[in-house]
């Protein structure tokens, strides 16, 4: 996700159409994006402690950026939400 | 997210790309979008209704992607992720 204080136009836009299609009572919007990441094999410290570093390194832009990783059971996948 | 069965060109460009980048065992990679909206007042059942059915009507095109509504504590902030 875009960090607080970096302008997000395309969550404003969001935000400002709402009341016009009938949705009252929402006082922000933000988009951003989300990866899914399927591991190989155990999703123990050690891939977790990667797949930050990736997630840093490659699929954010950590200047204007936030992320975090989270651990979704189902398939055992690990998935890095910026 | 787009649908499992939806071709997603940008994760799978991230995926071949890691291999390449130093980050093995990643079997798979999606891309998708995630909203963060901050609601006005409690974010009881009755909001939650009205925020999913934003989502679907609005923010995802369920036609190519699915979504979930989740909310998260610290700022009272129901996020529909899809």
């Amino acid at each position: 996700m875009l960090k607080p204080e970096i302008l997000d136009p395309q969550g404003q836009a969001v935000q400002r159409a709402l009341p016009r299609l009938g949705f009252e009572g929402i006082a922000d919007v933000r988009q951003g994006k989300r990866f899914e990441l399927e591991v190989e094999g155990p999703v123990d410290d050690a891939a977790l402690a990667r797949i930050h570093e990736l997630a840093e390194t490659f699929l954010a832009n950590t200047v204007i950026e936030d992320f975090a990783v989270k651990v979704e059971e189902p398939a055992a996948a690990a998935e890095p939400v910026k």
